[in-house]
């Protein structure tokens, strides 16, 4: 499912080493833009690693709140390039064809009546009518550290490069469901996503998120639009993200790392229960 | 010159340490929207971390190609918040009133002849007739490696959240001219040369700057487009900055940590000459 080929490029490099310079070759992240369209119109440019680019269409399409399901989308294909042999065109057709790029304006941030502020962009995620959480679903602590361990297994092109973003799907056991790669991590958790709406694994109450990058605004309202209840990283959220995650119930944990977690918003999913009132 | 008050957030959180739970305190990076108009009309909405909201409008108006000079500026100010102490409405006037938001998105990403992909997002560049950099700058790789501490001295939030990226621009003597922070790193980097823009310090050709975060096409363009002729990170470039910093003369080092640096571009301002057609 991944087309580890064209997320890599191999180029020649200087490397600078105590004052020894050494001609090497070195391994980069590609890089590479991508266009969705919904028809013919151009919805978005996303600077993206090559790979999986279907995926990530259909996830931007949900995580964007544009739809909400993959009956949804009438066709999603590769617009045939010009020239050369690759594409870096998605073209989207949606079923309700009175969509129009306005729309996605006012999903990304609704003008309310406040103004522009953190405020009104959750309100504007809460007025998507997200479906509800799973507040039945709960993750052991010790199984929770083990995670990120599996994550950097996984990561093959991260390890080689340092250049790359992880996101990660797994099961309440603690089961590695899927995982991408990308330069921008919103396109990581995009990818996943869209793989869980093309595979027909929607929803994902059952299952939690885990990000290699920081977890801001973005990130979690993107969990959130795919019902997942649990995000989890390896470094710090963003204020913004910890306000959103209160206030619409996800569970979000952050510094991952070893036998420690921090938990920032809906402890009752990962911490034992004894421990929740405690002060 | 920094709001170091705006741009942390302190709440309370649950510590979960090899089996013991603790509530402590914890220091978030803050982010929040912020919207930049140009004239009445709506441009971008991007998610920063509030403090120099001026040099990061300004910033952006330069790095995304809408204007070369601060003269171009007529006026640069807050919209009035209509509720609460804060805006986060940056509204701009020009001198050239016929500006339309379709210049930007022409600016963005060229609609070109072979489609969209690397080549026309470097050619958009490119066809902006950006200024020539400056050949004649160098730097002592000796003086390059002590860049990163000078740097992470200056992180005082960065250290404590571990949430937010840097970006430095120091002379060729090493200097550290100035440092912003935030939780994108463009944003970093549009406040930093915002902040040049607005005390007169362009054309910046005479000086390096320093990411904290991965560089991708989007901050080497950044670095063009403000005239920096060496971009240098902490982490990897991805492929298409590396191609961009070709083809357009941009010095760009990677993996500066310790006594150890790369060079995937323009290696003449920055190896000794003994070593620059070593292979």
């Amino acid at each position: 499912m991944r087309t580890p080929e064209r997320s890599l490029e191999i180029t020649q490099v200087k490397e600078w080493k105590d004052g020894v310079v050494r001609l090497c070759e070195d391994i980069l992240a590609a890089e590479e833009p991508l266009e969705i369209r919904v028809g013919k119109l151009p919805l978005t440019v996303t600077m993206r690693t090559p790979g999986n680019d279907l995926e990530l269409a259909a996830g931007f399409l949900l995580t964007e709140g544009i739809i909400e399901s993959a009956d949804q989308i009438a066709e999603l294909r590769f617009k045939p390039p010009e020239t050369g042999a690759k594409s870096n065109v998605v073209e989207v057709e949606l079923k309700d064809t009175d969509f129009s790029c306005r729309d996605l304006q006012r999903n990304f941030f609704a003008a309310s009546s406040c103004g522009i502020c953190g405020k009104a962009s959750i309100e504007a995620i809460r007025q998507r009518g997200l479906r509800q959480l799973d507040r039945g679903f709960r993750i052991d602590p010790e199984i929770l550290c083990r995670l990120p361990d599996i994550l950097l297994s996984e990561q093959a092109v991260f390890s080689r490069t340092g250049g790359l973003h992880a996101a990660a799907l797994f099961d309440g056991e603690g089961h590695l469901v899927a995982v991408r790669e990308d330069i921008g991590r919103h396109n990581a958790v995009d990818k996943i996503v869209g793989w869980a709406l093309l595979e027909e694994k929607m929803p994902l109450g059952r299952h939690l998120l885990l990000t290699s990058g920081r977890g801001g605004f973005e990130i979690a309202q993107k969990a959130l639009a795919a019902g997942i209840p649990i995000l989890a990283s390896i470094s710090a959220p963003s204020s913004l993200a910890v306000k959103l995650a209160r206030e619409l119930g996800l569970t979000l944990i952050g510094f991952l790392r070893g036998r420690r977690f921090v938990v920032y918003a809906g402890e009752f999913r990962c911490l034992p229960e004894a421990s929740m009132n405690k002060d």
